[in-house]
């Protein structure tokens, strides 16, 4: 399980966004920005259907994960001053949830967290990324005291 | 070589942060909080010394590019109105410039770019990383007109 802080917690509970790398079988990378929710154990984000870009679930992210579902979740905070750079890196294996309550419970808790997803038509039907964490990091330019 | 827009070409060149996703050649994907330059060709990031980690070399984002030089750089941006999100996506090939002109010149940018590299010791000595784009996506929430 995660050996997290408590300020590590409160730092990866507080992000908005975080990135999202996985890997074809065939070790190509791939990164996008996801939005997400913790739940204390595991990770969740949401494919959320956008119409113009055709069928969701043929997302690159979802034929890497179907293949090879290792995945590494980057939360980071990007500052001037870079004595405060600090991020948590999770290495994960990732499941796919197309429904059951697992996934239900993780489309609520994106609810809660991001006001955007409660106007989203559709998000009912949504697949999940679940995260299931192997290993962290946590990095900071300045170690904390 | 890479097509894009004015407005893509500015929305990378002021992004202060991307995101550097590499894989090993057994396809566990890595990803790291980059700072960047693009000299309207290639990407450039160097691998700045930070001694409390230990050699910089055995770096995994280093050791991933010795054994699988694909790379994909995410440059994003996150506003809380998602109509606002996009994000640029670029795949590459990665090699690590020890040294010559190329490297010279890709620090003499970085610094350009970044007051904060100015004053840090010994990046005369830093690894640089390449990235020739191979294929960008760029991507809206909104389509631009």
């Amino acid at each position: 399980m995660l050996a997290l802080s408590p300020d590590d917690q409160a730092f990866l509970q507080r992000a908005r966004v975080a990135r999202l790398a996985t890997a074809s079988a065939d070790a190509r990378p791939h990164v996008v920005p996801v939005c997400f929710v913790f739940d204390g154990a595991c990770l969740y984000s949401a494919i959320d259907a956008k119409p113009k870009r055709g069928d969701p679930r043929r997302l690159r992210r979802l034929q890497n994960l179907r293949e090879n579902p290792r995945a590494t979740l980057l939360v980071d905070q990007y500052e001037e001053e870079w004595a405060q750079l600090r991020y948590l890196l999770i290495t994960a294996r990732a499941d796919i949830l197309t429904g059951g309550s697992d996934r239900d419970r993780a489309l609520a808790l994106l609810r809660d967290k991001y006001p955007q997803y409660r106007r989203m038509p559709g998000l009912d039907d949504a697949l999940v990324i679940r995260l299931v964490p192997e290993h962290i990091t946590a990095w900071r330019a300045t170690p904390s005291g």
